[in-house]
């Protein structure tokens, strides 16, 4: 569909593994003029990048949380996020299994971010613009804050001496056993997090709200 | 070092996992007498079921945040919590690459809490009785609370249209990058932060202590 792209930012997170992937798939990556530019830079520099660029080819970004709207002034445009946390030092395969939410005004658009994330190997969804904070913010739930779990549960672990290294399986098991819920507020065992709270409080007073947050929402 | 073993509580989680592998290993159950009576009931008949026993034999429980002396008046006592979210529809097998807590206050009773780890496929590692309970509020938090992200996520994500089923890739690769933190807070970008939070206020109040309380913590 495109046979040329330009991608701006391609040393980034989601740039390096992007022009990597375009280039597997014999798609050419042109430095100037192209079919396609494909803003990968951050957030908070779309608007300006696409501000300067001459109007004429498709513009696309691959943010989660940015409207199409910091596309403008360009009409033909479309915007593809990879639902996957990506890191410089992986490659394209990183991609490989993932979601990809694709957001485009009309259906040529919409045609051409399909075509976009098929290439790049992500399984294609389409997203309203005006919804696609809220997706993001669920995507950042479910990616960032396990980073913040795991954070919190290594520290604990260190202040009992206990091996970080175990909380590993145990959270790849939680996972592949399709999220089903254990431990205390499973079994209906108010006291086990009560005593849980009351060791939080008197050793780790700073996450007495995270856990009763959770705890609320565990069992809502 | 047991040749025979009472399982208590061979039905449930823990149990049906223990007394099968304890099998697997060529260790007899025992029905009535044996030379160590292992209690996988709920925490809290840990005391009651250890009461009614004729003392003699060694007795441990398996539980994360019981203390020892649940198992009064026995004196020859240890636990092993198998640090691993256990569900009826696996086998064994689940208790595989999975760490154990032993705790005991004696060496040989630590000795002992130690084979039956390793007999049942743990990495044994030593916890004092009395940081139990922060331990097991860690492990909660990690395997509990991850399900809580989904739920949450997963709910953020029918909301809006998109695939649940997107978020597994998302949070497995989290846990295989060694929790490698990317996403807005990585990037030191507040103002997604503060839209992430102005989509949740409209859309989802309920959930924004959750998205607050754990930013806060991400942040820290």
């Amino acid at each position: 569909m495109f046979d040329s792209v330009n991608v701006i930012g391609a040393s980034g997170r989601a740039g390096s593994a992007i022009s990597a992937r375009l280039e597997e798939r014999g798609v050419q990556l042109a430095a100037g003029e192209a079919e396609l530019i494909l803003l990968c830079v951050p957030d908070a520099a779309i608007s300006t990048v696409a501000q300067g660029l001459e109007p004429g080819p498709w513009v696309a970004h691959v943010s989660g949380a940015t409207s199409l709207a910091a596309l403008d002034p360009h009409e033909r445009r479309f915007s593809v996020h990879p639902l996957q946390t990506l890191v410089t030092w992986r490659g394209p395969e990183q991609l490989d299994g993932a979601y990809g939410a694709i957001v485009g005004e009309t259906a040529a658009a919409r045609e051409r971010a399909r075509w976009l994330a098929s290439t790049l190997g992500l399984e294609p969804f389409e997203l309203a613009d005006e919804l696609r904070t809220l997706y993001h913010a669920g995507a950042a739930i479910a990616s960032n804050y396990l980073v913040t779990l795991h954070r919190v549960a290594s520290s604990l672990f260190d202040d009992v001496g206990a091996p970080a290294e175990g909380l590993v399986p145990l959270m790849r098991r939680t996972i592949e056993n399709g999220f089903e819920l254990t431990g205390p507020i499973a079994r209906g065992d108010s006291s086990t997090v009560e005593a849980h709270l009351a060791a939080l409080r008197e050793r780790r007073p700073e996450l007495v709200p995270l856990y009763e947050t959770l705890a609320e929402a565990t069992a809502r």
